[in-house]
């Protein structure tokens, strides 16, 4: 069978796991107190050209958005998320558990407008009654996004102007942001994202690693005793040096960055090759993630060879199905992929 | 230096490295539906000797006892555990974070007995105003303790006996299982406590792990959709494989009882060393924690050389300190640091 | 000034009050323990020809919103409701402080369908990850609605028909449920609801009362020690008998249809002289409140001398205006009003 | 039958009760923003000395702890309570509920002490992971405390210089303080506790009020957004008149303090009959709680005819009973009491 369902299917790259092997005797302190901690945080800074960084590894990603936005908000208030957000729909309540409403706006492709959420906070503002609803607090935004679509640069900009107006921060969920920085067309570079984001994380379960997302606050904000929030959220883990060492490799010698592209030359050569073959795209990502409308005939078909996402159903007869590549795709199943199209 | 500072100061054990090595490249599904989580759990109801044993994998210490607890207690119920349990003083309130309250009751060298938790039920539901407290819903015990001691066969009977009479689900917490499992002394198997416990959970952080508990339910009661209880709580890892994988090595030609076995021989030595060299002991741990209480001038000298843990203060001139063996330790180091003393 | 803003601008009704003053001064048992608790539950029970209903009396709607949905949600479920539901925009985000999500479906003049419910559970569990998401545990609707709309006996049926195939509990929020009552259309009786519901709650605050709400539980399904939950939600009053009383008296000689009548008879003047006059109708409520589009001058005018509610901006020229009766609205205000009109 | 049994048994002080019905038809704003509530808040600052108090009204004590506790304390703080303290015990886990530890210090006759303080803030910073505990962020006491003692003024200076010097705000319950003011021995004032304290609440419940209790910031610190909390927790009443008008009454021609003199009256009639007559003071109450060691024949003797409470048993013969006086005491029901013991 060939794999193409998700970006999470494999370990870890090689050079993490090597690095994992190569340092798994030392002893070092628990709980992130340990120098690739250390080590990985200094290259992040590097790499976000954001010296006064502060940085926190988390296992996952619904971990991390849970705490993060728990620990940022006030009780009365609620994030604002685009309907698709992945806090939205897809966390299980991970956010309403810790106390605080998800306060959705309308998308498009996954993504939110700066004129959208302007007109919500307007709105909400405007009411007459506004302190009988809940607050809103902070803006979440996906790069990419759930349909794998990416931000331009003064989208961003025009997003990050509409929250520092309402002194809202603005939280950016990477859990793919290696496969939106390596993306052909963006403008949007890591430094710009430290630049418009008072808070994002780099992902690393998706992109490389065995898990591990590192969280980057980027405005001398990370909340007090955070480490201590993140141990009461059950997040943090005794050998912290787990995402350290992970982290410490995929920033070194720009790993991050070189995988990243090797997902998107695969994800580029699949899409050339739906496009020729006449297939109809559900839309068009710029990322790892591809969506096309296929009959629900030729979708069994290709499910005989093929593991792939089924998306949505379109109508009776057509689905959206979801092909994905990642760090660990190998350019011969691409082209055995292509050839059964 | 030396380290003996604790159980979580290196790595894996080779053979899970290793197991997660072969494993790496391969393709599986996520969020632990995967061949490696099956067998692990499939190894582990063999080893409990529990056919019908439920069982679920998570990151870690604190975040599964938050999950299970939660999952398991009604809205208006509390836990009990001892003043020293984990969850009474070092999760950061993990517990009460979730809304239930940690119930305490006296405790003797870590250990609660089914006296003291009869009393505290007694006068609980002889109180005329009992509901208006919260109601105890279970009962949370570690083995080894905080302090390293253990429970007996018959100690373990009588506690699981109260819980049973006031229904109330009695919860092990096997941070450090393997090495209560190999200590000489202890009556009790794993066999024992799958007998006894409604739901335990084997460490594998500290036993060999690079990260990982194995929470298992032994009476067919799993909490409903406790899959999206954990997603909920932020502990759902997307490569599950991570801890099935490593659980499957643990218990794979008895890695994790022959491990702990490697950890209490070094303690018994170092024991043993302490003894004959006219040590105090605070208390008798028969696991890999030993607690002695030194001046605080000899402390300061040995601290040149190695590295352990400042218990608590005993007077001015006396401390508590604990010296932690583990899987890893080596027996060179254990000699080395005999001869330091 | 004419006040026809809300429907709680005064104290209580005379008859109220003249309870509270006849049994102010008896010694009574507290935390509802008290015979005026009994009693009044007693004449719920048969206004609702449901013998077997279980009544607790809370303070007011919200709060009883939140223990009520929260103590009989599962933690990993949320509530539906319609996007226009009290409890998913104006309620500071209650339900969310308790760990649970709202769910919102599609609306029609505040009303959800069976149709629109039955679409949103086949959608969830046709989708191959929902245990990702949150399970929809309950259904809420309000009766009369945020719009003072009325479903009708078919339409509760039909709704009550889909919850129950998907063993969800059907609770109805009736802050004025005595304008629902009262209201010449209906065909919906207490006693409809009580068989249709599992859970209701009969409005005291909006309907006479000084502060006060019924919920009434209708089969054999009150969560186990609701009594504690509620005392943990911070909703028990130690004078419970404040609301014993007052629903005592709400429910002797039919005072709770009585007045509600009275309200729907000034609304019904006034929503006769509206349309004499012709004003435009925002929506058709057949309850106490009356939505009527004013241009911008015109409601300047008028609100020199009537207070009345600014609902929302239609353009830049007209707003929506809620002119609100009560049981307290006294008829020759109704007849100033619409001189003024 | 006499009733001795608590201090909420009557509804409303009788100028209380006129005052709601003198302004019962009258049409207020909802939701505290009406006159009755400014005037009372003015008369309180004025009480208390502190013109710039901010003071909200909310409906019980649980209630307002739950809700001034969770509003002051960061996510990962607790409060620091005597292990006899209201929230410690007897709130069903209200504050839990909300997220936060109850952290419990030793106390003496129901108060604790400015050196028990100390030590365990000293104790838990000098904890090297202190960081994976609950840090403490308010201190809440109580006065009169749960069994009827009292601070002294000098105890509540040492305990608010400790709070201070670790920036913990000061947290005083005063469920009953209507009784501790007019307690004879008491040199502790309104005006001191407005001082010494950086929050507190006016008991009415307890003392003349149906139900509130009076929140009292006395720093200019009243949360941001009190008023949207309040809502979110359940606790904004519709008609916020309600507790607007009691207190207004309450605080008229001082009232409040008049009433408190009238059961300190009581109480100390009734003291001293059970010293005069040989009966043993569990301890030495100088407001209108008493608590009264009874062999149990005795006990059930006088059960016959007065309702009291059994507070705890002592031994297999003898247990405390509670007498409570309070606004409601007739003297003859004092004068027909002492004639049976």
């Amino acid at each position: 069978m060939l794999y193409f369902e998700n970006d999470y299917s494999e370990g870890a790259h090689e050079k993490v796991l090597k690095h994992l092997i190569d340092t798994n005797m030392e002893q070092l302190s628990g709980y992130g107190h340990d120098t690739y901690c250390e080590r990985a945080k200094q290259k992040i800074k590097e790499a976000c050209e954001c010296p006064d960084a502060e940085i926190f590894f988390i296992s996952g990603g619904t971990q991390t958005n849970q705490i993060v936005i728990d620990a940022m908000l006030q009780g009365y208030e609620g994030v604002i998320a685009a309907t698709t957000g992945h806090v939205s729909g897809h966390e299980a309540g991970a956010i309403e558990f810790t106390g605080h409403k998800v306060l959705t706006i309308p998308q498009e492709n996954g993504k939110i407008s700066a004129e959208e959420l302007k007109k919500y906070l307007t709105t909400y503002y405007g009411d007459a009654s506004y302190d009988h609803m809940v607050f809103p607090g902070m803006v979440y935004i996906t790069h990419p996004t759930e349909y794998g679509t990416l931000y331009t640069k003064s989208e961003l900009e025009e997003i990050s102007a509409v929250c520092h107006e309402y002194d809202l921060p603005l939280y950016l969920d990477g859990a793919r942001l290696g496969y939106a920085l390596a993306s052909a067309g963006t403008d949007v570079s890591l430094t710009d994202i430290a630049n418009y984001c008072d808070v994002f994380y780099i992902g690393g379960t998706k992109v490389g690693a065995l898990c591990g997302e590192a969280v980057v606050f980027t405005k001398n904000n990370m909340p007090k005793h955070f480490f201590t929030s993140v141990k009461q959220h059950g997040g943090l883990l005794a050998k912290g040096r787990l995402l350290g060492v992970q982290f410490d490799a995929l920033f070194t010698d720009s790993l991050y960055f070189e995988i990243g592209k090797s997902a998107i030359s695969c994800a580029q050569q699949l899409k050339d090759a739906f496009r020729d073959k006449g297939y109809t795209f559900y839309l068009d990502s710029p990322t790892n993630q591809i969506f096309i409308v296929l009959e629900n005939e030729k979708m069994a078909e290709l499910q005989k060879e093929v593991v792939f996402g089924r998306w949505e159903k379109v109508d009776e007869n057509h689905t959206v199905a979801r092909f994905v590549t990642s760090w660990a795709t190998k350019e011969e199943d691409v082209k055995r992929l292509i050839e059964l199209l």
